[in-house]
């Protein structure tokens, strides 16, 4: 299920739309057993690029911020899969701890931290934050601009469970990425359920493993609509441990450019696309200071060059060696007040809880938008009483433009969840 | 979770309703650990009524119509629900019968199809109407005002299957509440799922005994919140196999009907209130031509006598014996223009999915509302973005009024669990 939201989509639905809505329950039916099986991401944030003829993830956040984003008639929703959520996991639960990211934060992170309060507490949880960043050395309360409060703890660590004075949770949710690390704190936690695990963390995450898993639940997703896999999945190639210091460090950067262009330039080719294919060259995990990088040609490469020679020349310390994944763009077609747009869609546990759109008027068709000078507008749930529905004949009801989001959603969220599986350090091996 | 929806409440919180406000995490996880135990109905309507010093509810169905009087807002909730229940009783299935009760059917009662075909479809999958009355011989197709249209197609049974041609579903779904018995059609289909079972039809249930369970639960609820149970729980009695044709039949209703206003009259005094104390006599499984009756006094209980007396003449076969419940009446003290209301709550799996008010003009607070003449108001979503939170200082967010009606509904939700698994024929015994 997709919630119906007004997408900034007018134009008419085309082939792949079409055979994605068709599909519905047989689409709806194959994420149901596939969690069977499998275990849905604890919650996500999945960016999504439509350019018309083909639709992509382009981004999975496994410890997803910017839940504020979310309109209050989304957080009914994100309550009652929050529940199912905790339900699974430890429904004698009384209380959980969130763990946010390290600060300074901003006033838009504290809201995203209100607004996870607010969606566990009304999943009938004490919900508290506690700190982890070895800054804050006590309890901070800060008070924001709508009247609310949020107060920050320092964790108290036990030998084999993590709290706060007085506060013992079953369970402990990490809104933190762990970019820089996983902390000794968060370590040998034996007694408690966190979530997401450790391994979800960029530590121990690779983008192209997660494209790589995508690329095959993609395939049988395709087979089930009959279309080729391509029309959603993000052709990629990657780079280990490129040593941006070295003369030779853009090398492989170079040639992978040059694979994955080429193999872009014969899809487009395959279906008579006019338009200009191009990479995206970013950190294959985490963020890395090149930022995300558009390609298009050797002119693109150059600069990319003489931007890392700058990047290297100005630092007073080397760059660490950093893997690099070589991504197929896909540019997106949406636009909300004329500016670029791209969906990101929100989900816990195995449900679509909602959604918004990044919007970015000073960045083009083929730029990353999650960049500063970043907006985010809410998508509005379609209230009209006709709902949309298969075999009800056309015209005679919407069809929920944001269903196909959903789909790619929580597609990218099942690549996750066997990426995590893979990649468990404790996962069970049957021979 | 229950949605926050604005009720026409807007007096101060009495001090129950604070109870219940301030316990909501606790009263979550309570029903979270009973789910654990206790399968909760696929779904049900409770008629909840709030005197403001008590809070009832006064029935509870579990083959909810009237699903249409539900917003198109509250549909996603419903879907959520509708995934989370499917998924687990047949996670495989594709498709899915609904048997609508036998016809005529109002164009209401067509509308309510038509949102629970919706739910259904949108949770994924191929949904269709089968009837199982004997009066519609061929496939049916009525077209509503809306541009919509309903088909009703007759069932075929088969020696362990019920379908319809060229569908068959691995679950059906009764929208009937088998006031009429049950037909040999829908007995012995063991390889299939039928819900919710037939032992929740009316032949097997009896509403004394759903508000023996609702006393149990009651209970429980009072004790975690710490008030007396009598505040969410109406008293009541009944008289078995009640014989109106004979002059001794009314002697059990006025001896019972005395017990309950006795008890009732003394509860009344302990908590100095001073309304006029009444009760309610109903047909204790079904309906019953006799109505629904309120007696406040010797007065009333004459004109019962007198009612029951022409009933009797003026038929020409006699009366079955029938059991009748005599139930502690709960004025409403709720309003919308001006008419009486009653709050209606939705459930679908262990979810509180929405709700109206049905409303009646020509009512009194201390009459039976579900009558003809009734009118119903949607709830609308609170959409301010504070939500509701306890802990939160007072003043700073809105509180949920809504909470403790989806409090009370769930209750006698899980009172129809433990009666359900009470009468359940096939149930296992462990001694």
């Amino acid at each position: 299920m997709v919630p119906h939201l007004i997408t900034a989509l007018t134009g008419p639905i085309n082939e792949l739309e079409q055979r994605v809505l068709d599909s519905m329950p047989a689409i709806e039916r194959w994420f149901r057993l596939e969690w069977m099986e499998h275990t849905p991401p604890f919650y996500a944030s999945v960016d999504v690029r439509n350019a018309g003829f083909k639709l992509s993830p382009v981004s999975t956040r496994l410890f997803p911020s910017a839940w504020n984003n979310l309109t209050p008639e989304m957080v009914p929703l994100a309550v009652q899969a929050a529940m199912a959520a905790i339900e699974k996991i430890c429904p004698e639960a009384r209380n959980l701890l969130v763990v946010p990211k390290n600060g300074p934060h901003s006033l838009a992170y504290l809201d995203n931290l209100v607004q996870l309060r607010r969606i566990f507490n009304m999943a009938g949880l004490n919900v508290r934050l506690g700190s982890i960043d070895p800054a804050l050395k006590k309890t901070t309360t800060v008070e924001l601009q709508n009247g609310e409060s949020v107060t920050l703890e320092p964790v108290i660590r036990g030998k084999r469970r993590l709290g706060l004075k007085d506060f013992d949770p079953c369970t402990i949710l990490l809104n933190n990425d762990l970019s820089a690390g996983v902390p000794g704190i968060l370590e040998e936690i034996f007694e408690q359920y966190l979530l997401p695990p450790l391994h979800a963390g960029w530590p121990t995450r690779r983008k192209s493993k997660h494209f790589k898993a995508y690329e095959e639940v993609a395939k049988r997703l395709g087979k089930l609509l009959g279309v080729d896999p391509w029309l959603i999945n993000p052709l990629f190639d990657k780079c280990e441990e490129v040593d941006l210091d070295q003369d030779s460090g853009m090398e492989c950067l170079r040639s992978q450019v040059d694979v994955v262009l080429t193999r872009v330039r014969r899809k487009y080719k395959e279906y008579g696309i006019k338009e200009k294919p191009f990479v995206v060259v970013k950190a294959d995990h985490g963020t890395h200071e090149l930022g995300i990088v558009t390609v298009r040609d050797a002119k693109d490469m150059q600069a990319l060059a003489d931007h890392v020679k700058t990047l290297v020349k100005n630092r007073q310390t080397p760059l660490m060696p950093h893997g690099f994944m070589v991504q197929e763009g896909v540019m997106t077609q949406e636009r909300v007040n004329n500016a670029v747009a791209e969906p990101v869609i929100y989900t816990m546990d195995r449900y679509v809880v909602g959604g918004f759109y990044r919007v970015h008027a000073g960045r083009g068709v083929d730029e990353a938008l999650n960049a500063p000078g970043a907006d985010y507008v809410p998508l509005a749930f379609e209230h009209s009483t006709q709902l949309p529905q298969p075999g009800v004949k056309p015209g005679a009801s919407l069809p929920n433009r944001f269903y196909m989001y959903g789909v790619v959603g929580r597609l990218a969220m099942l690549a996750a969840s066997y990426e995590l599986e893979a990649t468990d350090p404790e996962a069970e091996v049957y021979d």
